[in-house]
């Protein structure tokens, strides 16, 4: 039996295992956030002599002037035409249904008038120009290159700006062939925190950007922290994790490879099984058995399981809903007979899979919906990267005279009663001298 | 002629000197953070004990028991009902406005269905439980409660809790009045780092909440960022700022009092005027010097003006705009003779008050739409705060037999290109087996 923590929550001590089982606190210790400061004082002071230096410190790569820096986008080309065909096709398939869905997302300006011709609204535009971050060596995704890049193109941000470090001179060509397939705008190989001061702060090559979007590891992160304030950022992503709750009718294999799935992204994914039906949990515990010998990285699926996975006994599908509730889950499975009724009493979940075809799996790479989703509970207050996080809003306020002397009254009143004479005034003047 | 900074865009050294007057850093120093630190510790693990002591040292509002330190709801209906017939009216038409502008923002769920009978969409929930942070003492604006609240509650947020701080036991009334008439549902007298600690992490009396919102000082803006992640927050707002654009035709009083209402809010607070007519420039000076005698704040007012208001000479409006979108300004007026005209070619703003009637003031307590509004620059890539702020979403996906037949076999290719095999068996079983 693979060693994973199996709960029941008619145990005494459940909701604190499960507690104990769910905290995570991502660690940028003193020494990471010191080395990341300076880092990017050295890039903001200093610009691309800087990003060079740190750039063959740390990535192996010397380069002579800034501009050897970029990828130029016949490279891109190149790479999506050697990629093998299957691939090809592929990445097309999932970027258009990944548009497909975006398109859904836009937020559109509106305005509304008032009977006395005050007119009221809310003006949306894109961001001028947006950083995406992708990670090198093997955590390089083209999958998450395609899920950040789409939004921020179908939201029609001004410019995209990739980073993407290539250690040593490395390309990962489907990488770049999904930056092709995107329509990112330009590429720079760099990386680390040194990616994220120049996409912060600019240099003579790379341009400031207005957010910066995408994963990377704990250096990347605690800059993107930093840097949060002088430009927008997507959230701080936690390890990934799945629940799934299964009636007990789902092919045991089915969810054994689903939790895998999880579990083989890292040492501190999360992969937990909700069931009310104890001889099938035993039964996925078998298959997960059989299973692990096929898979490569049965090394990291074994510790995530351990320190961190779960299969737990719970009384009925009920009490599977509202635990799904308080793990506020990434990804929810709802492998079950009626997926629907269950998933409108689900209030908090990244994404949701319905019934027992929808792999998780298929959420990652070519569903539609994006696959950069709330980790750590954060799903009880934030949502899935979208369209929606390229796109801001502005409000519009154009009174009419009328509308300004009968809003300057309400306004005065509250303004005297906050001691604020001056607004009261401004209010005040339109409210008596208003003529036309 | 009041002490303030005149530009002229032709000046040789005019973009240096515009980004000195625009920089602005929050200064968190080292000795904020470990206080906030220690003080979120101790009511994170003594819960209610430490938050008693806190209040009892920073507040000098000493009460025995958690239970006392909350404020009956009969208590706020009593205010609303002791305040001046004018402010309550005022409260309830600013309240009116505010819900009906709210209502236009609020995020709708949406599913669609595809040809082979997958389902994908959007299901939106408002946050179970929400924390509105309302400073205390000479900062204590109900218009702020209003602001916060009002957008939760459209959201339908299932529980709001206000914290408000009452130093030595003194209470707002206006700031109470402003509770009942936003349906505020709980209330509790306590403020700084340890309210925020409270709403984060709850204690046996404050309930824990998904996100914390509002105004607060220095160490009030610490503690949200510190808390950050295991609760959601609004933005950090820097101090107010106002851009009016003005072609030399509105009445120089009213675009002084403009200035003023936006100086008068605190020492940090911007104001500057861009304008291509110098005489013009002149008279709205004049009127400064003539208003700020009648300002209760006039030391507020003179300190910000000095420290980092302007008054522009630009060449023409097209430049004022291209200005505008550079500075990015939380509060934009375009006191301008076809202001429609402007506005479209306006990316970045915060709020744009289009017209000479519209005194930014309005906006700020009636208009409809939200004071909350994002600063520094960072309207770049922010909102004003609204609905939307108090709603998340998460993904759907239902696929069909056949859906996950065809999705499964791109998701095995990207999968397998990223070497993430258990990825890929996940959705291969759903390929192969599919059966009903």
């Amino acid at each position: 039996m693979p060693d994973i923590h199996r709960l029941d929550t008619r145990d005494r001590d459940f909701a604190a295992r499960l507690d104990a089982l769910l905290a995570w606190e991502s660690v940028a210790d003193g020494a990471v956030i010191a080395t990341v400061n300076e880092i990017l004082e050295g890039v903001r002071t200093r610009k691309d002599a800087a990003l060079l230096e740190y750039t063959a410190r740390f990535d192996r790569l010397s380069r002579e002037h800034g501009a050897d820096l970029e990828i130029p986008a016949e490279r891109l080309s190149l790479a999506l035409e050697r990629i093998p065909a299957p691939q090809r096709e592929a990445l097309r398939t999932a970027a258009e249904r990944i548009r497909a869905y975006a398109e859904r997302q836009r937020v559109e300006s509106w305005v509304y008038t008032e009977a006395d011709g005050t007119v009221l609204g809310q003006q949306v535009s894109p961001l001028d120009r947006v950083g995406l971050y992708v990670p090198g060596g093997k955590a390089a995704y083209p999958s998450s290159v395609l899920m950040n890049a789409i939004p921020a193109k179908v939201a029609e941000v001004g410019e995209l700006i990739m980073v993407v470090p290539t250690p040593g001179g490395e390309f990962n060509e489907l990488v770049l062939a999904a930056a092709a397939v995107a329509g990112v705008d330009r590429v720079f190989t760099i990386g680390g925190a040194q990616a994220v001061a120049a996409l912060a702060y600019g240099t003579e090559t790379v341009p400031a950007v207005d957010k910066i979007v995408g994963p990377g590891n704990i250096y990347v992160a605690a800059a993107k922290r930093q840097v949060y304030g002088t430009v927008g950022i997507d959230m701080i992503a936690g390890p990934s994790e799945i629940l799934v709750v299964c009636d007990g009718l789902t092919d045991p294999r089915w969810i054994a490879a689903d939790l895998f799935s999880q579990a083989e992204h890292d040492e501190d994914a999360q992969a937990i099984l909700l069931c009310p039906d104890l001889a099938y949990i035993d039964q996925v515990a078998e298959a997960m058995d059989a299973l692990l010998t096929d898979m490569p990285r049965a090394d990291i699926i074994r510790t995530s399981l351990r320190a961190r996975g779960a299969l737990i006994l719970v009384r009925d599908l009920d009490e599977a809903v509202s635990l799904a509730n308080h793990i506020a889950p990434e990804h929810l499975e709802l492998s079950v007979a009626d997926p629907g009724v269950l998933a409108a009493r689900i209030h908090h979940a990244g994404a949701m899979f319905l019934g027992r075809h929808t792999a998780e799996a298929l959420g990652d790479y070519c569903a539609g919906p994006n696959h950069v989703l709330p980790t750590s509970r954060t799903a009880r207050f934030s949502s899935p990267l979208g369209v929606y996080d390229f796109q801001k809003r502005a409000s519009i306020i154009h009174c009419s005279a009328e509308g300004s002397r009968s809003l300057g009254r309400t306004a005065s009143v509250l303004a005297r009663g906050e001691g604020l004479i001056a607004h009261a005034r401004s209010a005040e003047y339109r409210v008596s001298d208003a003529s036309d």
